[in-house]
């Protein structure tokens, strides 16, 4: 009689963490939510050197405690799911692993600055954020109209690349070294920076056969950039109509199964459609 | 004999007020533009150091009668109106009464300079002229297209954000103090300015590998303007010819109730769909 | 008899003049167009002082030899057309004149510098090159699509101004004058210069709070690209859709009608549609 | 029997030099790919100084790898192709040349610095990967948008050179030489720089009345670049629908003609379409 009741259990918990219908997924998400804009905050603030100088202490504590939450997040994670082995070397799993142990190792090496590098991935914990926004755009225009031009973008911004290492390396020619275009690799930086209109301004042409080049560069990029958009507005209007039609048939929810983690279930399926399972 | 005159000086003065459909009114819509851009304007030069010195008085006594003639509206719009708690609380009626109280202030407590910032708040009645706007586009696509596209522009925003944060702190573990990363927080700043193509250039990268992120950053933010272009485009698109139904069947006019304040009633309505009150 | 022989002359040269579908027509206006680009060359290098002292004396002549061809079209202008003093009055006849006469003047009162601010007027004369663009354009979708989204365009560039103004304001209190927000509108300057994403750097927020609100205005401006692109691209699309109709119908040719100058007379058309006088 | 048996081999070496169909052709073209990459990427790191002066040997050794590879494919080609004059007389011929000669040149010469400006032409040959982004696009409607809004592109262009010329001249007339507008070319490079929201701020205007005039200049930049996305979006939607029906009745291939070097045949074609030569 005991170990249904356990099974019951972890079902109960495998709702809450895993998804994000019930009242109490809802509550978790929100609270995890909370914690991981938190710590990116903590974070932040520890790099500030004036603020760590006066608040080191708490930052310390705050930091442990975020460190133990973390820490049960992740074992609750292991417990409720039936295939623990694919959850620790899934994407989330390994980020969630990789967002609690800096601390933890921190504690045996002292505060080595290096270990600073590990806490930044902790940053990366906030695209479980978007597990949210992949949700709320299950059926979404604008990831499709983004998925079905994947391809020309990604010959566009190969165009862009060439483009700027061939005018990159005329500009190192033309202007040379007085005017901060020191090598190719800067030259070619200058033109990125350029070309994308973001113009810094720490490398600027200053002989006038430089700067006439780097205004065809400019108008270059000021032109370039209708490729894109125009891509993106053409495939998202063509999928705007197109799911209209699927929408009305299809209705996703937020369900994941506890055996495979498989996501995006029909509303009403009682299996899982990957692997079988029975779904709660 | 007496209130039913004075009823009707207190109706035209509502009309005249409240509404831009008469002669009337739209003069009086003209003359408070004036005045606001005046006032706005003597503000912006009071600011500016040399001027201020030079002109003092003049901006003084200019600043007085811009006071009262603000002053004037506010009391003959609590005056016209039914319920005149129901404007004193609305959004204008609380930025009304902040644009004219700084100079009041002034006089008590002397020309202190923490009251600047009170006055800025004067420059948000500038947001009343939109008021002109809305009635200009009352059936205007434009806006429907925004509304449509807001829930998609937020999620592209919140994108945004975590690419910057992201981003920023590999910068700054990677760039450092020398370059001006000097905190997570200002190299996420950073990362916003390099985005959104802005570029200051206040803080630039300077080792190789900083710059080669640089360049993908860029990259990355003249790839991504392409997103919302193309949803308000496409969303413009749709609602321009969903409009041109609808715009055949309804036409609203300028018209605010006296009584509840609510506009964009139907031509030809006489009353108010929102409390009964008759219309004039 | 020697009248209509003379007539007949000035119909010719008025033909090569302000026709563009003879032969005759089409080689004075290239050879305008490249006196018109010589002549900004000219007005460019004279400006470049080190340029100036060395070739003096060719700017010098050349410029003459400009000028005097830009009388002599002058001077023929006036005499083909039939109402020359409507000509003298138009915008094109007043910018033919003031390109010409800085030269003369110089010659009475010495090269004085201020008039380097008639000299460039000059530049206007390039509005002309336009009249082909306008020819090129006759039945053009895009001047239309723009012409149709003026209002919406309008509407948005005056958000775009507000915005800046009260945005500006705050900067300006939070910033102050140590970081370049010297006054309040060099700080709406400093927020166009970043709604707008050119971000010069010559002003730069320096406190957290100046920075945060500072990405805000990044974000937004980076958001609001999407508002004018998006109405151009959906009327843009709307109007080529209504113009392919409309241009299997109507052909427009280059003609001018020699008495009231009006243009876009319809292919085989005999007589002005303006004010009946024949055409050749 | 030797003949056929010889032109056998030929045959097949021009199947994998110029068709990317077989596995042959396709192991070629990526291997070709990587090793003009490695040149670039080899190019770029001798511009470097601190690199050049550690590494010599090795960057001369790799430069002579691959001008040695790069000459055996130059010579491949020449064989394998039936009219060689043609394709020594092409873009591409003459690009392969180039990419192999300054290595040679520089061993007569000695490693004279102004041979860079031959090497930088090696990065012209980045353009034959190209080739496999116009297979991509065989029936690509990115470049049948771009094709036919070129017209409309250019006189978009066009016309912000003359603002950029008019503006950048007020701009040098109001600012002068403090500011750093010495120049009128200098003005219009401003202008560009400001129109295009690149923004170096290596000049920027320092007058009340010269930010004013900037700040219209940067609302114009930003409002018109709605104009080139605008006519983009809406020709690549006209092609999506149009394309639609065409690519259903023709399928290309990347085979190209051993005679004529002609491409985008038609699947099955057995003659090639341009003249008349079996296709293999």
């Amino acid at each position: 009689m005991d170990k249904p009741k356990k099974r019951h259990w972890k079902i109960r918990l495998h709702e809450i963490i895993y998804e994000a219908d019930t009242s109490g997924g809802k509550i978790f998400d929100i609270i995890l939510l909370v914690t991981i804009i938190a710590s990116i905050i903590l974070v932040m603030l520890e790099s500030v050197k004036s603020f760590d100088a006066k608040y080191h202490n708490f930052l310390n504590i705050s930091e442990w405690i975020i460190t133990i939450l973390f820490s049960l997040e992740y074992i609750a994670r292991i417990i409720t799911v039936k295939k623990p082995f694919k959850y620790v070397t899934s994407f989330y799993g390994i980020i969630d692993l990789l967002s609690t142990i800096p601390k933890y190792i921190s504690l045996v090496f002292g505060g080595i600055h290096a270990l600073a590098a590990l806490r930044a991935l902790r940053l990366l914990r906030v695209f479980r954020i978007l597990k949210l926004v992949r949700y709320l755009g299950a059926s979404n225009t604008l990831l499709k109209a983004l998925r079905s031009s994947r391809v020309k973008i990604s010959v566009f911004l190969f165009t862009v690349v060439i483009i700027a290492i061939i005018l990159g390396t005329i500009m190192y020619l033309i202007e040379g070294e007085e005017a901060g275009f020191t090598s190719i690799p800067t030259s070619v930086y200058w033109c990125i920076v350029t070309l994308t209109t973001v113009g810094y301004g720490d490398i600027s042409p200053v002989t006038p056969l430089g700067q006439f080049i780097a205004s065809i560069v400019m108008i270059l990029g000021y032109g370039i950039i209708a490729v894109p958009t125009g891509i993106v507005s053409a495939e998202y209007a063509t999928q705007s109509k197109a799911n209209k039609i699927i929408e009305e048939d299809v209705q996703l929810n937020s369900q994941s199964c506890s055996n495979c983690l498989s996501e995006k279930h029909k509303d009403g399926a009682d299996f899982c459609y990957n692997c079988g399972e029975k779904l709660h």
